[in-house]
């Protein structure tokens, strides 16, 4: 591996763009019952603080997923939204998740010209390529910016990333995401896999994006690690809220970036305003030993989640039955 | 910035060691009291884990440190260590720390051969060689193997360090320490100061050591980056456990080291068993917001650790009040 990293400490490149993930990944760790006042104050928060994207939610389908036991940002309705951010007169664009096979694509998304979102990220894995194009193509006919986050890359061999990175190069998407959905990457993996999605990228003309998972305690040290072989396009969420061990902390990577657009303060009073009454609340997030475990055996990180919920702290004994699972 | 990277990520290098600060750094959180049955289950752990080096604690002086006010490990008596780890039958080697200007050196450092003590670590400011290579002269004399930790070097100029390195390089220090007292380096540094350690580590025949604090998250990150280059001694505590944000923690280092002489249950059953009921005794240490902003800052955790300690929530207020003293 040549040295081919960008740009330098000092100064920043102006590539570079920050989506907030925050209503998103971090309501799986609440069934996405976000107050308004929350989102609002959130929206406000990153557009002071110079944020790129802000992820609103999932448009998950209702014919799958009850709207009475999830909160209004599973499912991102046009009005919901609009109720939180008007007609969203920052520069700041919005973004929404559709997952492949959990989204009614037709029924829940319409036109851009009647909607607030910018941009629609379609979730998949390796497996699904062919429906994530199917849906990629469908928003951008609908006239939104697209992206793929291809979840669980640690888990796929090179060539399946490969004909992946064909058939998404091939698609409209104008970016793709490098996801460490089980929080199992090691720098050294993040570097050699997003110089892979590059290559792809740079024959596409499609920017490249990294969404990192917080188990081995390097959802930052593998965003900027990406980001400094080139990828552009940061994943955060506040506080590192998402689901098990979180993703990577907006307070740090905003800390690390040097472009003056971006501001930390604001973040730092959402951190006291908000984040700290959430966490009293009693939703919880962020490292913790059986997440650890998961992530270095690069598995999913579902029987930590239960692990950490049922408050069982016999590490030993769950790194020795995740072993005989694995 | 060539491809010099050492090993790969299947492989294991022989040359790597662990070494275990939990009852030094850790003890910077709870004035050093610890139990003696918590040592002696920590010395065992350690074994067990396949760790290379455990260190004991300080030798402080106590002209200069109540022994009232301290537990033994600030000053790490021989009988106090023996105590513990009898004449340490074990292949594991011991070390206690030697702070400049803080430690009665002829008086509690005696012979090796009087000793359980293996290694003497002198920790030092860039300003202070000077008299760490006094004190390493002295060690080496009295027949221990010798590390020197130059703490804070984030605030050092290149040519002090280059100065620096030339003189430990000439001093009989076996290993010299890359120290991130701050927490407040990236990886990208960290790995640019570890050539430049290696350098001198090549002419001079000594081996190069890496300590790093959790201020940003990547205590971990940033040791693994560090070995990744040719650092072969890695500090680690258990669950993290040091001053402020804490270290890099060893359960994450033996997750990811593939040598099979390291063993993770061990360091499992010990937090179950010991770390947990520390915190739950309200021993505070970890990632916290207020270190965070000292370690991007480039300053001493220690207003951090006042504002934690306070329970004071303002994060904002607080990052202004350190950028009106920086």
């Amino acid at each position: 591996m040549e040295n081919k990293r960008k740009g330098s400490l000092l100064s920043f490149r102006p590539d570079i763009k920050v989506l907030d993930a925050t209503l998103r990944d971090g309501g799986l760790c609440n069934d996405f019952k976000f107050s308004d006042a929350f989102a609002r104050a959130l929206y406000e928060m990153n557009v002071a603080a110079g944020v790129d994207y802000m992820e609103m939610g999932y448009k998950a389908s209702k014919a799958l997923f009850d709207p009475e036991k999830f909160g209004k940002f599973k499912f991102c309705d046009e009005d919901a939204l609009q109720k939180i951010v008007g007609d969203n007169p920052s520069p700041m664009k919005l973004s929404v998740m559709a997952d492949v096979g959990r989204t009614d694509l037709k029924r829940d998304i319409g036109g851009k010209k009647d909607s607030v979102v910018d941009m629609v990220r379609v979730a998949c894995y390796i497996t699904e390529i062919p429906a994530a194009v199917e849906m990629l193509e469908y928003c951008a006919g609908q006239g939104y910016e697209t992206a793929v986050n291809v979840m669980a890359v640690s888990k796929a061999r090179d060539e399946e990333i490969d004909a992946a990175l064909e058939m998404l190069g091939q698609s409209p998407a104008d970016c793709i995401y490098l996801v460490d959905s089980y929080g199992s990457l090691y720098p050294e993996q993040v570097a050699r896999l997003t110089l892979r999605y590059l290559e792809a990228g740079e024959k596409y003309h499609k920017s490249i994006g990294i969404h990192a998972h917080n188990n081995q305690q390097l959802a930052f040290g593998n965003t900027i690690e990406a980001a400094s072989w080139g990828a552009s396009m940061l994943d955060a969420t506040v506080n590192g809220m998402g689901r098990g061990a979180g993703n990577c902390p907006m307070e740090l990577l905003l800390g690390f970036l040097k472009n003056p657009k971006y501001h930390l303060p604001p973040v730092l009073r959402f951190l006291t305003d908000q984040m700290l009454p959430l966490r009293a609340q009693g939703v919880v997030w962020g490292y913790d030993v059986p997440y650890l475990l998961t992530g270095r055996l690069n598995m999913h990180p579902s029987a930590a989640i239960a692990c950490v919920r049922q408050g069982n702290t016999d590490y030993e004994g769950f790194y020795r039955a995740l072993q005989e699972k694995d």
